[in-house]
């Protein structure tokens, strides 16, 4: 089965928003064994939905739209739909008794826009929306099945799980696919793909590869296709141990594993515990850890130093140190994971100092300059890195170089 | 001038990335007076994306390709190009040198898949790429002006601002946009639509309003379009000092502002500064402040105390209200904030403790409870909240609330 997704929405295409929907819809359906052949962002705009919808039925046997079904004059989509399958809106009891529970829970009057959201096309089947007022429709066409969910994360998500997808699961049309992605560092992209040329060429033609880059590690996705998931799933594996032989030393971990949670595994393994000192980085390496579920089982917290004065009260850094070197130093910086090390009273412990940007740069120490250190059982270790000229870059890069830097030394015990 | 945006890569359509490319460059586009038609995004595979191709240029005077340069076989887009454009790879040696120069400084033997970036279609205008390897191409066809571009977002970025946009500004066929968007909380969009019906229905036919609702707020944005940029700045100014004068208490920022920015431009100007103590938020409302440029201005720094341990240690939480209410308490959530505005030595201080999932939660204290207290000049406030069971959402839920309520806070002084 392969699907097109439709996202509707000015917002999207002024730039406002980020659709993350899309990957997430994409994500979810991919799971289920249905292909996503292409996603197409839209204005909302009646003959722009229309040449969409047009051109998604020629390529797609499901079409997902999200947006435009909020209550307001901008929002189109229900509309346009009614105009595209020739039917009418109608009354629906069902969607506006649930919003007017919805609302009385919250003690909001409901007004005339909220019973317009009640307003359905007469040929859909209503799905109904208990994370939201604006319900799903679902519609059958010439073989096509056209789906409308809200544009608002969690309602299109709610939508997606509790009535789109046991739905389609219940045809029998849909084939399988399996994926699976194996995490580098350490190796560039060129590099990587001359090691393992003789694999990659050597793989059966329903198993496609893909480079995944971006600027902290190189992600190689394998993806089967076929109709036996058990079989897809073992003949993957089989590859993915051939590649592990191949590049054992650059693997990290696989799939959605984030670095965070790699370390967290270690950590847990050894019955290590973990803090952070973080300047530049400013909470940022906190947050990735504490992204991860269960890692308060081996996470005990951070101090975020973003003025001397907590450098000095809550880490005892000295002041000589900050005086002699200044905050971004090798000396400052060790002296921050230690002094974590010991205040936290944890094995490891991880920090961070740097010009973040975009002011506070000079010429001996321009923006972009972060020093990280890493402090454990054994030693603690500290490096410099000078990165871009961007903030939020340098938040980032600096947050992962830490991990990096953190993940080794874990390693090492 | 009119532009679609086309993004390649299978990684997009199973929902491994969140395409970002698309925003960032429509929002620049939209900036420069260009608006965006569509966005599509297709796999890597050559009839797809010459379909993609044809589509666009019915549509829009610009087609911008991001994706499927790098140097491996699953990259296509070049080779596609070429079939497009009737033309051949030829061997480019302005580039050669740039990946030469790039890899000598980084110690790294050039590789054959390298010199294969280097060779580049014949017809187009090469666009260098000082971030990266894969050069941008221009092609001009039929009056249609086709871009290609790496979907690496820096290198992405960086062609968009030094190659692109220049030479598109070169050009005289842009028309004026201008968006202005303002931040409301408070009012749930139905009742905001109805607050502002007179004046949303007097609009002059080229100033379109859009309702951007999102769990936290809602954002209004006026987009006119014309052909002077200063008349549209002045007309959509006039009308956002009436919307002002419906709303003025819903109003709290503008444009892309955060409520972080927000915050601190009101602590900046009252000379008071802020510290967090953050349990079940894990350093995200540390990180959204210091994502702030100039926050060390009136941040001083925070701990996040994942353990009960660091809780008493570093904030003074007395282990008696551990022990008697819990740390997921108000209590405890207020001795937090307290013990942070005392020994950071701050104006201002906001504590948050919760379940954030997926595991932790009782009956009494379901996952998604979650306590906020904001400790001021003036007094402390602590309120509970119950949101889902969803861990991610929890934590920006949680952060953004908790910086709603320190907003009040610091408007009261």
């Amino acid at each position: 089965m392969k699907a097109e997704i439709i996202t509707i929405g000015d917002e999207i295409l002024i730039g406002q928003i980020v659709d993350t929907n899309s990957a997430w819809i994409a994500e979810q359906f991919n799971l289920g064994g249905i292909e996503i052949y292409q996603i197409t962002s839209v204005h909302d705009d009646a003959a722009h939905i229309k040449s969409a919808l047009d051109n998604a039925k020629e390529n797609a046997d499901l079409v997902i739209l999200t947006g435009g079904l909020g209550p307001t004059k901008d929002d189109i989509t229900k509309n346009v739909l009614c105009a595209y399958f020739q039917t009418k809106l109608v009354f629906h009891e069902p969607t506006f008794e649930q919003i007017k529970n919805r609302f009385k829970n919250r003690n909001i009057d409901l007004n005339k826009l909220n019973r317009g959201q009640a307003m359905v096309p007469e040929t859909c089947t209503v799905l109904p929306n208990k994370a939201g007022t604006a319900p799903g429709m679902w519609f059958e066409k010439d073989d096509t099945i056209f789906v409308s969910v809200p544009g608002v994360p969690f309602e299109m998500k709610y939508l997606v799980e509790n009535e789109i997808l046991p739905r389609l699961q219940n045809r029998s049309k849909t084939g399988a696919i399996y994926h699976k992605t194996v995490l580098t560092q350490g190796l560039p992209e060129s590099m990587l793909a001359e090691r393992i040329e003789n694999w990659e060429n050597s793989l059966p033609k329903h198993i496609k590869l893909a480079y995944l880059p971006n600027p902290m590690s190189v992600r190689l996705r394998l993806s089967a296709v076929g109709t036996d998931l058990e079989q897809l799933k073992h003949e993957v594996e089989k590859e993915m141990g051939t590649l592990k032989q191949l590049i054992p030393e650059y693997i990290f971990g696989y799939d959605n594993e984030t670095l965070a949670e790699v370390i967290g595994r270690n950590l847990l393994e050894n019955g290590q515990t973990l803090a952070v000192a973080e300047s530049c980085t400013g909470g940022y390496i906190s947050h990735l850890i504490t992204s991860v579920p269960g890692s308060s089982g081996w996470y005990k917290g951070g101090v975020t130093a973003y003025s001397n004065e907590i450098k000095q009260k809550m880490l005892g850094v000295s002041g000589d140190s900050l005086l002699k070197y200044g905050a971004v130093s090798e000396n400052v910086v060790r002296e921050m994971a230690e002094g974590a090390r010991q205040k936290l009273a944890v094995d490891f412990a991880v920090a961070t100092s740097g010009i973040a940007g975009p002011t506070g740069g000079t010429e001996e120490k321009p923006v972009g300059t972060v020093w990280i250190a890493v402090a454990g059982p054994g030693k603690t270790i500290a490096q410099k890195f000078v990165f871009g000229d961007n903030r939020e870059r340098n938040i980032i890069r600096s947050g992962q170089t830490a991990l990096q830097l953190l993940r080794r030394q874990v390693l090492k015990g």
